[in-house]
């Protein structure tokens, strides 16, 4: 029952994020993304997928990691259209 | 140890929130922001914090809380200014 609820909440909370990223990744306009922030960011998601690691929970460990993807993409579309302007 | 990697990585994903939700509310502009991906986004966030506090998981229960807390700020930032212009 718990992995029911947590696979559900995972791929619901994974879902939300990838409109926001085709967005960035089709207009290219990442002015409005702060690098700095996106590096605290992946950091707490590694910290998320240790723990759920340590805790042998697969729906914490297969969301988080999902959502560190998305991120590393964001941050490369940040390094690669910063300065496109 | 789990409840320390668990916190540090609540703490840090929290932490990445709240620049972009400060931008939101002193800028007035939700135009980008999808009422439907939030209502997804939510409904998942509600689905981790029920999983949290089956698995009696304070980390999980109090980051999800703080990001729904943000998402209903978000919410009701689209809904107040989505018409302003």
């Amino acid at each position: 029952m718990e992995d029911i609820i947590g696979t559900t909440a995972g791929v619901l909370t994974s879902v939300a994020m990838v409109p926001q990223l085709l967005k960035v990744i089709k207009e290219k306009n990442v002015e409005d993304i702060s690098g700095l922030m996106l590096g605290v960011l992946i950091t707490g998601l590694s910290l998320w997928v240790w723990y759920g690691f340590m805790k042998g929970e697969w729906p914490i460990i297969l969301s988080n990691s999902f959502a560190i993807l998305v991120n590393l993409i964001l941050a490369f579309c940040v390094f690669k259209f910063k300065h496109k302007n």
